[in-house]
């Protein structure tokens, strides 16, 4: 950490800086400069509080030196993370495609859609039983109901099955259907989630906030790490921005950002990312080509006639033709499908 | 809902759009213009999903008319609501002041705080026992300990308490103890937690997300309503843009547009809506000149020590400072403190 | 400035950034920590580019410490600055008022509205002769004439001219009818014209580009005052953000903030900040609430007849309703009108 | 255009719209819903302002049908234009690659930088003479003798010369030595600028600005294309979010959204898209997957000393590298570089 000083700081603010950081465990350390003297703090700056020092009278500013993720980052663990669900590994050369319709409707449209995603390629199937809808006059999700199609589809064609778990209460109840459970967007950092997810033992799907930096998705991570579970796969489906052509704005600059920093796998989600079905092939390609780990994709035999999320909706035919496209850029980039 | 046909759609394609309208129990309307068809859908559009008519052949473009909430709508409700929190009015001529501690830390920090703001002129009393924090490593909140010292707070000096619940498996315990739950900005589309509260008989405080839209923000008021309560005050607390000088950047235009478009009571958070303590008083005096109903600020005897959110919590003396000053303000609008 | 070196970094590697900051004619200062060593710039870190020492190895970060305006800066100038137009002060005690249409029309359309805003206590008078437009088809402005009809209106009213000047080669020739340069949002950054206008003697009205931080922004007024001309004024006008209920999102936040960094006066431009009639009177309010030194308002006769910006032209009696309001507002917070 | 009226406007209400939309030459078409009566307005609304009907009253929207832009949309031209830049043909199967230093800063700096890239690949050089910078203090770039300096490297390696233009005056000049001119994101809504390389023969590099919605930046190319020139060239290079781990957020989505809505070729700027060397190879790679034209990317010998953009320059290894995967990647979507 470093305090820098306001410009008319006299020596006795100084010191009572420096006392207070002694006081609190820690070394300080004084650079004079022409202008201004900046302190550096010495120890572990993760024991104090910005406050205790920001507040203090002819302090500027308080600069951390440290990120507050440990147990996410690249540092910490210097090897890329695989991440096992049902059989599927996530995270090394074999790219992961988890494709379904975005909501549990009916069995037939899951027994239908599971087999023909399977049939092209697809490894596991996503399919919301839970739904976090904008309105409450829409289509909340089948719930248990849902998850119960869920285990028979995974039965039919063996795919494991990713879903939505909502919150802490319904953990448990999920985990006993679901082969990875997923954070939606809407509760990333819904802490107490995020806890009951840290504490079983099934991977966890992470899916970055709308308006999350990149710090603030891997302390939602560091809380899945922390709590004990390390099988975390993080998920980019877009961000708030002005940009109107798109529902959002699919950031793919966070992938290659994640693997700079971090040893969890990422993979993309270019449905709800762009909510257009016209621009999922382009960015499913752009994805997998700047190093992404795999892809999530909502599929339905009839989008026009889906619960939700038919805009964004792949047809089987325009799937079949996705995984064809991103095959060959796999290829380019040195990895399998 | 309008549907706007591409330039070349033949008349086939039209009548295609025009079938499928009736079918789904709806009338359709055309005007033909010089570049291209517009078909206007007759009935109540929220019986269908955009996605019917989106994805059928040759359709550019389909236009919701309708606002997708109702009970939270001006139109529904002509007149402002007025919420009753322990006796205190909000959305009235006079205005609300809720303060306390980010965070409460002991009892005699509660109590301290408790009294000096009730001292000052603050109706009510906030303070998070449950705390919903970026790192897995700092302080989490006291839990229900918390809870029982406000409830202790409540009898030393009468102020109604609010704070906040994070999971619809609490709102039964958290409304024993408060007299008005709040949903944080992190949890306005926790769907659950909304349908939970919608079912108790207490007073909700609605806090924006940081990237939510007027219109999402009117829906998660729309699921307190439909479920039942109706006794809601949406709150301003900043949202996220590239501004970086403050932490969150406040948007004060949402008060006026709130006032236009919904009867609910609406007020304004400037300390998490700046972030910044030098910036707190000149906000709070905006927030009221625009029409805001009230302020909930955060107050801490010794900020340099608070647990959370020292950065952005006033001391008592720079608090009577906001009373005094805002009360000016109050008068000029014709309101009262 | 400060260096952060990554923490495997090897005393060799710290010792090859000290003589580098050598090399620059600065000093290193050293302090060790547990994880990671920090260097100290000490001298005038505006002498060298920060990639000349974040690019050598094992650099992990390099912090400025300085902020890089200097001449607008209140540490440079502690006492406020204020602006004479013609006479009108602008950032004193008096707040001011500059109204009048987006567009100079017709000579009717601008002496109407002139002697009306003039009336209501408009102190000075707004009108585009040249205006930056978004679509090539739509009315560019009257150019040379339009400055012309402005002129004419000061001489029957008396009010003083403030309008916009788009590009170098026109400085000259709008200097020699206009009492202020307007700057407009899109060209904040256009340093050609910056130059031109620190050159000359009138004040210049320098609007906030719509994505524009506050350094960026007190960076482009450093243009002015660097090169001479210290007759500037700041104005607000809203922000691009993903909010949809408003045009751009006015940032009030940013009055008391540059009120904190620097002695230049900022005015509130509250019909392009939100582009709503309707929130222009309450957002207006907030503005001197919050510490504005004064509103630039559009006003037209007919705003429906308008060439352009009619969504957000107040009429005459809007107008006077305004400064009514803003009246007891400015009162409120000891000022006048 | 389509007039909402809202919910309870009458009969007189809806005829005082209808005649003024015949007064100003158009047709109306009424469609009463069960809520409310919407109008169409038939004819091309591009005749009229949005305005003159918005402010009716009991109207509650108006909603355009058609696209603001004409020549530069799909629907006026089906086939990709392609642009030819000194032999270079931009917008067909073969990719084009620009590269070079951010400024020209010496002789032997560009001469040395041209022949590399020339070596590795590039077939077109990129250089600043004119350099809008955020601060008075950076290096403004050499002018004219950068200029001259950029037609000595072209003399030498043969490579055609894309160089920024600020401000229509030096037009004329910059379109001497240059054969291709930039438009830079500060100047994508320079109108005079636009106007003045509407005029000239030679092609226009037009920069997307960084608050620029997908509308404005084509409306930007319709100026060039409006007044005569039809060898536009888009680019992006990043958006303004709230995103803080790269210096813009590089918003690829554009890109197959440039190519469903327009004919002109469209290129990608990682440098300053990202402002991070590490993060360019992986965007380049991704935005050739997802459909651009072709890159351009910042080169500089010794990036430590760039005068300007040190931290996002690659070095000539780098640069070799970018090419080598760029080939695999455009071969895998069909393309040859």
């Amino acid at each position: 950490m470093i305090v820098v000083m306001k410009a008319g700081a006299s020596n006795k603010d100084i010191e009572h800086v420096v006392e207070r950081i002694e006081e609190l465990g820690l070394k300080a350390h004084l650079s004079t400069g022409v202008e201004r003297t900046i302190i550096g703090v010495i120890g572990d700056e993760r024991l104090i509080k910005k406050e205790q020092l920001s507040l203090l009278p002819h302090v500027e500013n308080v600069i951390p030196v440290l990120k507050p993720y440990k147990l996410a980052s690249r540092e910490f663990r210097k090897a890329d993370s695989i991440v096992d669900v049902a059989g599927v590994k996530i995270g090394g050369m074999k790219l992961a495609v988890i494709a379904g319709p975005c909501s549990v409707e009916t069995e037939e449209q899951l027994m239908a859609t599971a087999e023909t995603v399977k049939a092209t390629g697809a490894q596991l199937l996503r399919g919301g039983a839970y739904k976090p809808r904008t309105s409450p006059y829409a289509f909340q999700g089948l719930g248990e109901d849902g998850l119960k199609l869920l285990a028979k589809a995974r039965e039919k064609t063996g795919l494991g099955i990713v879903t939505e778990v909502m919150e802490s209460a319904e953990v448990e109840l999920v985990a006993e259907y679901a082969d990875m459970l997923q954070v939606g967007a809407r509760n990333m950092q819904n802490t107490k989630l995020l806890r009951s997810l840290s504490k079983i033992k099934k991977p966890v799907l992470l899916k970055r906030n709308f308006s999350a930096t990149l710090v603030e998705f891997l302390m939602s991570a560091e809380y899945l790490l922390s709590g004990g579970n390390d099988q975390v796969v993080l998920c980019e489906r877009g961000i708030r921005t002005f940009v109107d052509f798109t529902r959002n704005t699919l950031d793919l600059n966070i992938v290659p950002a994640v693997k700079l920093l971090s040893h969890l796998p990422i993979i993309v989600d270019p449905s709800h990312g762009t909510g257009r079905i016209d621009l999922i092939l382009p960015m499913s390609r752009a994805a997998i080509a700047c190093g992404a780990d795999g892809l999530i994709v909502e599929v339905h035999p009839k989008p026009a006639e889906a619960f939700s999320d038919g805009d964004q909706s792949l047809t089987p035919s325009m799937f079949r033709q996705l995984t064809t496209e991103v095959k060959t850029i796999a290829e380019a980039v040195g990895r399998t499908m």
